[in-house]
């Protein structure tokens, strides 16, 4: 779905937060792993069922006060093509209580096979007369190295299926700065890749003004979030690095237009974690991932105001 | 396997290529993929099945003549986990012929997730007292646009495993210059990789001097590959580009040292769609895909003489 859609949704729950569901098996509160390990031994089959139960309480817990969730693709893929298929129902089950669905796959590659990735994750698959989504995502993340054949596939598969993409801008780690930060010409690389992604996406524009293409921005780097929000009229942001990576709301509060629109603020650890700090063990990782959602939405409201 | 153990195999088969497993379905010859619809209707599975079958075949025409081959993650990722298990299969398969296996999923992330990714492809997965290995690959291609923290939990695991890794420096595609030219100081940013490659890398070299680092360097652009073959003495390239994007045996050739080590090209299409050009419908698709193979062998010793 189109960035007016997760808009839409955003404004309607006063809450620009997108929840992370990183699995890692460390993450996971004890009964739940044990259970499963009880039911199939201890096997990728048993780790990835309780991937998926652990992610179906925390969308459980969440969906009617966050509008997003982004699975991160890395801690699905640890547990081979058990872990793939618990990141197929973790969509679906996200997909049914009505949450806008980022896929953090961060894919890039030549034409012919960003489309094979944009026809998986965003689009359909035809096998004689049946079609199947395989990855029933509204949006992935991609990056740009290699340039403009590498996203138009992902483009024309948004336009067709009203779906939409962040390009990886400005990353939120410490060694970001090593290539983005290179200054070509009168530009940081990173600038010369968000000018792209604005361009491409230039007549996609929803009724909020933002287009298909939109952009990973870190919020470890308050000022280049600042000016990249000025610069990039159009682009949506997703703004990864609040909470255990350090960014603050004040921080993030420069990846918002005046009418506060326009980004969508990731929390992983700080939100399916938060039971690790409760002493209950895990029982309570549902009340305890809420908790810390509402948290969270408190805090971005007390520097975004959202019309 | 470091990068020794694939120099070794190259050197035995007089031959530097990778075959590309690329298995778009139109790319399977329509036997494989009926027999698999019969067996189980019309599905993502059926599709799956035929891939491997597909993926089989070829390996068993190739493996005394290729040393090495390369899936492509995004044509996996098509048919969901039915597919990431075809995949898992392919893998295990080619690595019981004794062939050097590089996954080409071109990830790049932060820190954690690097970490997470590494485990899956190279590395091994703890679930309790039990390991598991995923995706038991030599290689993996990466993406480096977040600097050294994407690429280090890499490199740890390879060293800690004996693997090894290709970044994403030139790539072959018609757009890549527009961010990998830009000119940052007096460097192009590929470069800029390239020289960060080569760094990290060093220390790791095995004994025809080759780090654990290697890079993605496209045939598409010969004066490129040059220029970085002199550049990067201890980095091993994987050069995508030869054959189908228009990648000649005299392109290539600038891949390779003095000693005509250093480099493995991939072919594609041209090896696993031979069949659709020799008017037999597909059931020759094994004789094809050894016939192709046999002939870029002997393109390449044309312009590459291994010591």
């Amino acid at each position: 779905m189109s960035f007016d859609v997760l808009q839409d949704k955003i404004r309607a729950m006063k809450n620009p937060t997108v929840a992370g569901l990183d699995p890692k098996l460390e993450y996971i509160p004890p009964h739940i792993l044990e259970h499963q390990i009880a039911l199939h031994g201890t096997t990728l089959r048993a780790a990835a069922e309780a991937v998926l139960a652990f992610n179906c309480g925390l969308i459980d817990a969440l969906c009617d006060i966050v509008p997003a969730v982004k699975p991160q693709s890395a801690y699905y893929e640890m547990l081979g093509s058990c872990g793939i298929e618990a990141l197929e129902r973790t969509i679906q089950y996200a997909k049914s209580k009505d949450l806008f669905v980022i896929a953090d796959i961060k894919r890039g590659d030549i034409g012919s096979t960003a489309a094979a990735y944009s026809q998986a994750y965003l689009d359909c698959v035809s096998i004689g007369s049946e079609t199947f989504e395989p990855f029933p995502c509204d949006a992935v993340t991609v990056n740009a190295y290699l340039g403009s054949d590498g996203l138009r596939p992902f483009l024309e598969t948004c336009e067709k299926r009203d779906k939409c993409i962040f390009a990886l801008v400005k990353t939120s780690n410490p060694s970001s700065g090593e290539l983005q930060d290179l200054i070509a010409g009168d530009r940081f690389v990173y600038t010369v890749v968000g000018d792209l992604i604005q361009r491409l996406g230039k007549g996609t524009e929803g009724q909020y003004g933002f287009s298909r293409m939109g952009a990973v921005v870190g919020a470890t780097y308050p000022m280049d979030l600042r000016s990249l929000r000025r610069r990039l009229e159009h682009v949506f942001f997703l703004v990864p690095g609040y909470g255990a990576q350090g960014g603050s709301g004040d921080d993030v509060r420069h990846a918002f237009n005046q009418f506060g629109h326009g980004a969508i603020v990731n929390s992983s650890r700080g939100i399916i974690c938060a039971w690790q700090k409760t002493g209950k063990n895990g029982t309570d990782y549902q009340d305890a991932a809420r908790a810390a959602a509402l948290e969270m939405r408190d805090d971005l409201r007390r520097f975004i105001s959202i019309v």
